[in-house]
């Protein structure tokens, strides 16, 4: 059977494919849900909000003393206290049964109500009780230690607009005000991730199959802004149980959302799902990491079809399906957190669309300076670490330049209290194991490492081109076979690469006949995938080899530099002792 | 009867209070729990996490298309393609069955795993199909379109550290590396509001009764940052009842929490009651808002006493309970965020107490400047829609001046589409309900209005001391009696008092003997307090005392001046023409 397959001719802006669903399918608010305040939190008004009584809502005193009316106390001193007679007390929670007059005082604690005529509250400690009397040694002057009705709100003000969304101090406002129930809009967002390959994480994995993450991440992105995932799970590639599960889904929910089975090959099938029971509207974004987007309209409701990889799938919701939500909740448009950077390498859009690129940030005091999070695409695990992102717009053809300002839009706070950055190795790993607070990581081989070192960056930098103290790291070849893990260009071990072939014995031109590279980024990573069977041989440091129980034949030494900022000395200085002590 | 009175005499620094505490009470983990990935969201993880597999596990790739050796290519290109044997295929989640020799190709989609052998991948958008063979119109490279294994991660990679916040980042890293099941850390927290005063919301309120804030307010705070409440609800003040409660909330609970009942007066129950079944260890904290802290310990449980107004409730748990909680599941001192600001007002701290001052901000369009979110104290509504807040050191005996930076602690992002400032009034309140985005208010008065003016602040502004447009209002007298709502001297209104004085023949030797003076902040609060019964009469605007229905009496007219920045013209000339269109 000859397969059809399709190529992405037409890869739309994504502002422009966004105009075209919400013009087909508006984001108009789900049905309001009223629920109890404290259920409310983290979902959005779906009403204004007034307050229906004055705050507070009578007199009522703020210390614990005595009522009285001011000018009673004037004059009174340490020395000449002035007497007043007391003619009742105000309990917290009793309503004051008695006015008071002048030269009179009531006992009050903090909290009561203070009775008619009273203007003022004297504080116990400026007071001596005597039999019904009390002695006043300090005056106090109209509304002292008063919390006056309506200084906080008034009855009828707008205290919330709809579209807010509700936190910690939303719930206290409106329990201040006696209310006990709000309407919210909860948006349901069906999630089905389709794909044969998938297996639930926790189960063994075969090869050709990959773990389910879409299902977790998604599901928790979602909550994390307030919206509500309904599970429908793992879909095989499966054109029908596809559409089985978008009818579901538009039955279940006011969104749906799949990931995977996007793309432009034979494993389109959400695409000829929602082709089948609705209309497609988009397909194919200028979108990276993410392309093969699908956008469509099932009985009325919007399903985004979204690209499978993690991290394709990750931003294709960020970027696409939150801001779809939070217009259907008439929620602003979202202030994302945002800081400025210095790019510390050249950062490469994909041609003709916009690219996100994750990043981790450095700082040398003053700024920020932004390094990718991963050498690789698709690395979920080490985007996951990152503090936040840059988006190079599809427009724009030059690559961004080391030393050119970015906007970084964060995942969270980027400030940190230890980093290492640069070659790293399984001494790293070592003092990572033993600190107590989980460093920033920044395994990005000698250009980053010597670009902290040039531009002090506060961490801990280990480099060959970098300041600092010179260690010695054996470099070994382990395993024997065809598939050859290789360093990376941007790590130390990289330019041992002939010095391998050589003592292998193996001719550049064989090299290119029998061989099959595979690119690693750190030592731990090459001897990793040997112990593993990921490849058969590979350059790694002894180090490495070692921690893994692997054999290992020398090749050469290396120099490395560890330096650091003075704020991360005792990080540093660890850092040193632990590649000393583990020896070239 | 005569009741004990307890006078705090030594307010301990919140530190030295803290480290009594945890010398006491160490913050040590609750028992971990085993949950779910997407169960730990929001929760802190109780173990270091190691990936233990390789990331990608085997080569993948990367795009639909055909798997080569990269060599295969080499000099192909639109003119002169190179043509390949296509020797089989493996589709998403199979495991290859053959090897790839030179000259040979495999179908592949994107996701497949590579058959031993390919380094490559060609797209698809490149490659004709002809039979059994392809022509390929481009070279590929070593590596192209490939993710090799081990480059995201590698088997043993430290991942996580314990006490790392799980966010959907994490859960993603932890699904991709297949990890079901996470330990994490989730502290119980026992909370008991206290006070015979407390009404339920949603329940009518008596004089003397106020709403129960705290039950509500701290539950949702406490969800925010990952801890698990567990509500005991409202007792009275009774030390039995609470100390009963206190009993239930250690056995339950790893941290109990009570609100209220501790200040230093006779409602003191909760010092009482801990000193009977446990130890109380601190009584009395120089801490703003919040001073009547007791912190003690039950069955070796910490009892954090806090004091009861909302306000000082939540800066307590704030500031003393989340941190001790935070110390519990290892987590890394919070990094809450914090911008630099511009003190636009004098903020005096009180004597010798650490004074936290809730603050709203505004800009410049280079710079944040704080305003004081409320002219009054304890105004938990008004604090709900604050910024943040500024920290006055226990030890700073001088007022912040106007112009000195301050750090301001953030509750959310401070950045807005559009703010009023100054003296507002109906006018104002009627423009907010028809806007569809919440204002930034701050119903500060004449003062605040004129800073923003000349300060250009990035706001509309109305002030009788501002730059802009000329509008008149007529001040009128509402009501009688002898609780007369006099406006704040922040207002507008102010100087409208004599003339009140004059017009309703009361003379200042009367006023100081016969009338209670309650200040309030607007036009608004003064004719609500009127139309509610909390004041007999007040000085008002007509539009206020006509939007209640109320009679008025004319005292005179005040001159307004409307402006606003470039960026605000819109919203600007929306208040205006309301004000405008109300007449004087």
């Amino acid at each position: 059977m000859k397969k059809e397959r399709k190529v992405f001719k037409e890869l739309l802006p994504p502002d422009e494919a966004m105009r075209r669903l919400e013009e087909r399918v508006p984001p108009t608010p789900p049905e309001a849900e009223e629920v109890p305040i404290e259920e409310a939190l983290g979902f959005y008004l779906a009403e204004d909000v007034k307050s229906p009584i004055n705050l507070p809502p009578y007199p009522r005193s703020a210390a614990d003393g005595y009522a009285v009316r001011a000018r009673s106390t004037w004059g009174a001193s340490e020395d000449e206290p002035v007497e007043l007679r007391v003619v009742g007390e105000v309990r917290v929670g009793e309503a004051p049964g008695f006015e008071l007059k002048e030269g009179e005082a009531a006992e009050v604690d903090t909290g009561s109500a203070l009775p008619p005529g009273a203007d003022a509250v004297v504080m116990i400690e400026y007071v001596k009780e005597v039999g019904d009397k009390i002695l006043v040694y300090k005056s106090v002057v109209p509304g002292e230690n008063v919390l006056w009705p309506a200084t906080d709100v008034y009855s009828g003000q707008p205290l919330w607009k709809r579209g807010t969304r509700v936190d910690s101090r939303v719930i206290a406002s409106l329990a201040s005000v006696g209310i006990r129930k709000v309407r919210v809009w909860r948006p349901k967002v069906y999630l089905i991730s389709t794909g044969s390959e998938l297996v639930e994480p926790g189960k063994p994995l075969e090869t050709g199959k990959i773990y389910d993450v879409n299902t977790y991440s998604l599901q928790a992105r979602l909550r994390e802004e307030g919206f509500v995932p309904i599970v429908h799970g793992v879909v095989p590639d499966d054109k029908e149980e596809i559409k089985k599960a978008i009818l579901e889904g538009v039955e279940k929910a006011d969104v749906v959302v799949t990931t995977g089975s996007t793309s432009a090959g034979p494993a389109d099938f959400v695409y000829r799902a929602v082709g089948e029971v609705g209309e497609v509207l988009v397909h194919g974004l200028a979108f990276k990491p993410g392309k093969p987007v699908m956008l469509g309209v099932v009985k009325g409701k919007p399903v985004f079809g979204l690209a499978g990889h993690p991290d394709s799938a990750y931003f294709n919701l960020e970027r696409l399906v939150i801001p779809y939500l939070r217009k259907m909740v008439k929620a602003d448009e979202r202030s994302q957190s945002s800081t400025k950077a210095v790019a510390a390498t050249s950062f490469v859009g994909a041609k003709g669309r916009r690219t996100h690129v994750p990043v981790s940030l450095l700082t040398d005091g003053s700024r920020w300076f932004a390094f990718p999070a991963s050498h690789s695409d698709h690395a979920m695990v080490s985007y996951s670490k990152a503090d936040g992102y840059i988006v190079i717009p599809e427009t724009r053809r030059a690559p961004v330049e080391p030393g050119e300002e970015v906007e970084v839009w964060l995942f969270k706070d980027p400030s940190y209290k230890g980093a290492i950055v640069g070659d790293t190795d399984v001494a790293v790993d070592a003092v990572v194991e033993r600190l107590d607070y989980p460093p920033k990581m920044l395994p990005l081989g000698s250009y980053s490492g010597a670009y902290a070192s040039k531009m002090s960056l506060r961490s801990v930098w280990i480099s060959p081109e970098a300041v600092g103290k010179e260690v010695e790291v054996e470099v070994v070849a382990v395993g024997r076979g065809e598939r050859v893990g290789v360093p990376h260009k941007s790590s130390f071990l990289y330019p041992f690469f002939s010095k391998f072939l050589e003592v292998e014995g193996i001719s550049r031109e064989e090299l290119q006949k029998r061989f099959v590279r595979v690119t690693m980024p750190t030592p731990q990573a090459l001897a990793s995938a040997v112990a593993s069977g990921e490849v058969d041989a590979a350059i790694t440091t002894r180090n490495a080899a070692e921690a893994l129980g692997l054999d290992w034949r020398p090749l050469s030494k290396a120099k490395l530099y560890i330096g650091w900022t003075e704020d991360h000395a005792e990080l540093g200085r660890e850092v040193l002792n632990e590649f000393l002590r583990r020896g070239g």
